[in-house]
């Protein structure tokens, strides 16, 4: 450490920096799609979640192993918004009272490109359950890959690809991430 | 799952979309409150901490299961600054050198409404605590409802009530959350 | 607590809040930096992060005891571009897999002031780790002390210094913070 300045002249690094182009009123949409999603489901409004999505759509939790070997072997899979909604009935009808809760704190969201009339981004996430004795723990840490578009002037999931870096759960994932 | 789209045409969601416009110095001014807030805990110059707030204001830490049930029953109760510099000259007094030092991650603010001349919002937060010897946890988390009013061109709290999603605490809550 | 309103009349508190004015193009850069870092280490793509720095440049990562005391004693040093490939090659040729994975969630950045035609911010940030077998920790919370300048129309650390908040690491800081 401390050995003094290279010299690396010949070498030309092109930052692969985020040229995408986005307006601000698309981004405006786009951050508060993530924020109201992440608040829905925190603050036990999973009526909301489906809403997020466009009516066809695709939400799935591929565990990162899986995903970067190219394996879209999950825990979840809908690819409409009826099923997401079903899934939402199921967890009303099976807890007698909320099991436990989470709280996710996400961060910025990186727009990666555009394709087919949607973007594409990443957002990283951090979700700390805590159970119904106060006890907490780091629940997933990971990251959302999505495809979103823009309907009737809001901004919707067409896609969610839920990544968690973690394939180990010690429960179910009864709520959506 | 897997079981094919559903046909819910019949089915006109509206999503709750956040509808309040609020204009970009303001939601400056908002992030740059949360984000000095958080600092200033955080490095340590609780000194700045008052400053935060309103002449009167309500600052209060109401654990999730009390302010569900509409019990606000809470850990902290401060209704003007002056009571939130007493608290910072208690904390400086009883600590003969820092505890441990709070680390928080908040999310992006959601803007609910506007009532009373001030701007409702709710915040997600994460908060690691560093014990003295090094160790780390996670101290709480959860969320931040707030009643923020401009004046003389900053934002600051009218009212600031901090919910953990835990109801325990290891040890009391000496500095502010 | 609850014991009325205090008369602080005679006290004047001059609320030191963030007065830069920074270009809303700029603060975009700025910001877009700081979360392609963040995805850059923790998405495995270690190869991009010498190019988030200028060619002559600064990294450390000092513990917060140490950088609180005014002694930059830390774990990693190095001071041009150079020297953060070297890095990142070792960490290639050391690990025929993936040893474990981070992921940071950050804050948002406050801009502190302007010096010497680059800007000085402080960012919060949480890494989770996870390793091979699954297991996820808290492997560090601190924040981030940059000096950031625009160079080709993207922004660039001159200088960033990691200070965690704890200085206990159970094992050695192999991926850059």
């Amino acid at each position: 450490m401390g050995d003094g300045p290279h010299d690396r002249d010949g070498l030309r690094v092109t930052p692969a920096f985020n040229r995408v182009e986005v307006p601000l009123p698309v981004r405006d949409m786009i951050a508060r799609l993530m924020m109201e999603y992440a608040h829905a489901i925190d603050n036990d409004e999973l009526e909301r979640w489906p809403q997020f999505f466009t009516e066809k759509c695709l939400y799935q939790i591929i565990p990162r192993p899986e995903y970067d070997q190219g394996r879209p072997i999950g825990l979840w899979f809908c690819d409409n918004r009826g099923m997401l909604e079903d899934r939402v009935s199921s967890v009303r009808e099976v807890s007698v009272f909320e099991p436990h809760v989470y709280r996710h704190v996400i961060g910025p969201t990186e727009i990666l490109g555009s394709h087919d009339a949607a973007y594409q981004t990443q957002t990283s996430y951090i979700v700390v359950r805590t159970m119904h004795d106060g006890e907490m723990s780091l629940f997933s840490a990971g990251r959302y890959i999505d495809e979103i578009v823009i309907e009737s002037g809001a901004a919707r999931f067409r896609k969610r690809v839920v990544v968690p870096d973690s394939w180990r759960f010690d429960t179910l994932v009864v709520i959506p991430l």
